[in-house]
């Protein structure tokens, strides 16, 4: 019941805060005789680095993930798998102000009244540097579903969408913003750098689709698909909305169109539309799993905020530094990697009890 | 790892389907000396309940819960709490059709691929009549957090919204809709009527805010309140998204636009806004919690739909019988029972691990 | 978490009291399409059941158990099977001496200062009335695994041991005391008519042995088979001790005398000698899983003992009423049942992690 | 549900092999503010640790803990602990007779048939080298007890007991044995030589006592006290044994020997004797926790031993190398590690569940 595990089956757990000496995961319940190495990670964690555009945040880290365990002869070998991830650019800075005072929108007062102090240094446990052991562990979860094709990208930014017209997966390697809409990415372009400039933030709307999964992953009542993907979704750094298939917008159409008709089709059942999201009872349909994933403008602005101290008196902050003008967009990485890791997990539990 | 149960220190499991003789729950590691008796349940399942107006199923269930095990005397024991709630009103009718092919927007194909088959009575196990468990056992959870209160309404109703000008909490218990706005609940009367009429069916919003819990409840990482409530809310049939706080909203805001600010209060700090809705880090802040859960249109509709068979042959089905035109409307005691299961858990969590 | 369930797969959940109006499990992760009815479940209940012989309680409990959910048309849907039975003779008594003061060797005491208060009738959840709905969902998980067979008999009580020379599973069921050694059988009678008759009680071993399970079942490190099956045994009421292979005596060997040296067999190895009990490294090796359990003589005595009341009083206390003169003999049908239940688990736990 | 995790609240996983880089442990759950640093846990590693005397194994390996998170400014966070041990003493060496054929008695058959291959060097994941990761985990358990103090010592070395009437605890650390009596150790000091220069090996019997720790803890009925200690100990390497309190000679005794008569005292009841070892369903009593552990003879011996390959041809195998001649005595600090990693759960549990 570890409450830094996530997962059943396929369970990983992460240690570490921002400026430690590491960070890291320990992957158990991985099957045997999967072909892994550390290469095998590092294109995840490379795309969810930072330091990689002016649009993201200017601390410089390597991310170099080492396997420590689990692993024998370039194969997985059914035991632990221990991932870690040095710290190496935790700029050495003044931390007296925010070890005094309570960052608004940040978790600092409530971190210190839950466990009575905590470590401030760069948001300590609280700090989205966590989420590369995320995505070191989603590597490893790629390797035990490869029928399963995941992709996520940006579709909104600053409450500018896509346009699905312009959709292009080819597109989304080609700019720092994993949009899909090439002309989306120009405009959000002007957005982001306005924010960056600023010292202001702007939120983002992260989309995510796996496609190839079979029909009976999921595990009702309490370990459905759909519950699993939000709890996933939800405990990301800044998220604050899930939405599965049509979403808040299925609320506002009528069963007729809403509905997702089936036809024979050669390989299972086709469907005429997808407003499921491809989930149906908290069991996969066979279509596309769509998932969409709300991020808040990071707190982190330069507008000087009232807050209080430690000690309850009035004062502002705002926070120096380096800074991410949309937390959102390095969430496309992690996005992909909880897909994965909810994936792997529902399948081992599939095979364990439906044989 | 039971998927059939939902939480950790405070965790209930449920089994039962539509039509087998009973459904239930069984609620462990609930406090002892807690004054209970299936009077202080009842309530919460006579508000879920079917057939209480034209606007929901006309299945006919007294549903009355018995309490079996773990209450000596008046209170609790600490040992696991039985809850069973009998099928009554189990209408013999014919299912030879559901039987034989998959109602499109329901669990049937979905079980059927991933059991190998399914028991297709009213839904089985699928069916929204579980969730008079969850209430059941969400009248448990309530004894554990009296310094909390838990309020939830319906916000919107076939795309038509209240207008919080006209919020008044009274009111949510005067009309059909659990709607807190006396003119909205007017408004739905003619579209759910209609919907009823026509055999069709609209979706819903249902919020639900939590008041009263101190901050420092949540288990940051893999155990964080807004995670369990996102796990929590999207496990309610029909449910495809979850917000927290602004949730998609604000992913359109500016890092100042949904800034919170503190200010030294008498009592704690006094914060200028909720946009987080309760929630920093997956921690409680001591604000309200607020849940926004968007609940699609029951796929059981009296168009025919284009399906398939087991044997996967083209056909068209409707859905005989008894209707819900508005599922959402009797997820409003389902979206506050999850909430008291989830902050029950959470405080006992919190008081394990920091005392 | 629950902490009245066991198992991670293949899971279950007790509920119940000695005196309530009823006892129960709920079996969760069971696969589907296994054929079950209540009269595959009962000849075990019946096994355990109460007041079969002079040498066991006199409580009359027909222990019929019943299927609420879970099961369709005569086979497992993969959803929680829920089974109750109902308690029948609580006999009317008066409970007022043990309501004031604790019984020593019992539960009381240590209840009394973990809840606050206690359901004494009958020793309330601390009963082994309990056990019973361990032995139905034991019946469950033997459907799980058709190639194992286990068979447990008592193998010494009171100090008296079997003679493996006379070994004769038939004659197992042909004694009240589940004796594969006729001559033991004749010996025990008077050893336990002796106990009865004074008011006094006698210990008991049980072994008990399970083949047909392949090499390769078992969790390493922390769900180890052996330790699982340590905690299961230790988990019934009387248990004080646990052996897998030779348990103690292999502590007194050298690494010759203990070796199980390997030979190529037709059919997987053969091996020369079993006194790792089927289990190396925690995990099965193919050959017999040898299980050994201590029961202490139960502390319900008629000879008044020093104890005192819940004020801290000094008072005498006897057992007044029905009574188990050797509580190790009932014990055989549940160290069969958790035995089934652990490698129902173990085999799902395997089928999911290695396919 | 990660089968290399450990605990509820307070929950370890452990990963790493004996030949890989390093090996470590993350704890969970621990409650924050608690004085901590590498120099606390490192006495427990050192206790551990091989090569001290030629009665234990010649591999030379420092056993440095380092702390990787969860602590800041010198005391824990709440947050999880990465406690990561290097393997310095990785002694190259021929492998080429283990990676082909199976040790008997060892692990090498089971987990090659369950995972299909492994990592044969040193034992890979089964090697007693694992239990430094507990051992560090168990320092940081000792934390959150400071109530308890736990004592485990050698009573027994191939068949020679210690004799009760010369028990000295501080005799404890005065000799390689941890034995209690001075007289036994001069004797041990025969056996285990005998033993270690013809290559041969002997069994242990290891007592661990606590005491300080008050009625109340332990968490019925699937999380009993005397459960999770039979799984923590069972789960050590070579373990084949577990007794509570009397154990098996309770089996022997009658309900009258047997009882532990109650008499009021000042600070709690007072009892006569302590057949129970502290337990009782499930429950500590607030006597001292008694357990008795039986540890086999390690199968690495200089005898070859019959075997097969793993292409299932006959062939002999002795081990060669560095050799462990009683591994039950490097037992005793893996012993007390695990009955603190048992006892720190508890608490946090029953603080959690009963305030």
């Amino acid at each position: 019941m570890s409450v830094n595990s996530f997962g059943r089956l396929f369970r990983f757990t992460t240690w570490g805060e921002s400026h430690g000496p590491a960070i890291g995961a320990v992957v158990d319940g991985c099957p045997p005789g999967l072909a892994i190495n550390e290469g095998a990670l590092q294109p995840f964690l490379d795309a969810r680095r930072p330091g990689q555009s002016k649009f993201t945040t200017q601390r410089q880290e390597p991310d170099q993930v080492r396997i420590l365990s689990g692993v024998f002869e370039g194969k997985t070998t059914g035991t632990p798998i221990s991932l870690m991830i040095e710290n190496v650019d935790q700029r050495s800075k003044d931390y007296s102000d925010v070890a005094k005072a309570y960052r608004p929108g940040h978790a600092d007062y409530a971190y210190d009244t839950k466990y009575g102090f905590r470590d401030y240094r760069g948001g300590g446990r609280s700090s989205a540097r966590e989420t590369a052991s995320r995505v070191a562990a989603g590597g490893v979860a790629r390797l035990v579903i490869p029928e399963v094709t995941i992709l996520a990208y940006v579709s909104e930014i600053g409450g500018d969408a896509i346009d699905m017209a312009n959709f292009d997966a080819a597109e989304i390697g080609n700019n720092p913003f994993f949009s899909p809409d090439a002309a989306a990415a120009a405009r959000w372009e002007a957005i982001v750098d306005n924010a960056r400039k600023s010292g202001s933030s702007v939120g983002a709307v992260v989309e995510c689709v796996a496609t190839g999964l079979p029909a009976g992953w999921g595990a009702p009542l309490y370990g459905k698909l759909d519950a699993d993907l939000a709890a996933a979704m939800m405990g990301i750094n800044a998220v604050k909305g899930v939405e599965i298939g049509d979403g808040f917008a299925a609320a506002r159409l009528t069963g007729e169109q809403n509905a997702d008709p089936m036809r024979p089709g050669t390989d299972g059942p086709l469907f005429d539309a997808n407003h499921a999201g491809g989930i149906a009872g908290g069991i996969s349909t066979g279509q596309p799993v769509v998932v969409r994933v709300a991020f808040k403008p990071t707190s982190s602005i330069l507008t000087p905020q009232p807050t209080i101290t430690r000690d309850g008196e009035a004062t502002e902050l705002f926070t120096k530094g380096r800074h991410d003008p949309c937390v959102g967009i390095r969430g496309v990485p992690v996005v992909e990697a909880m897909m994965a890791l909810v994936l792997a997990d529902q399948k081992l539990l599939h095979r364990g009890q439906c044989g």
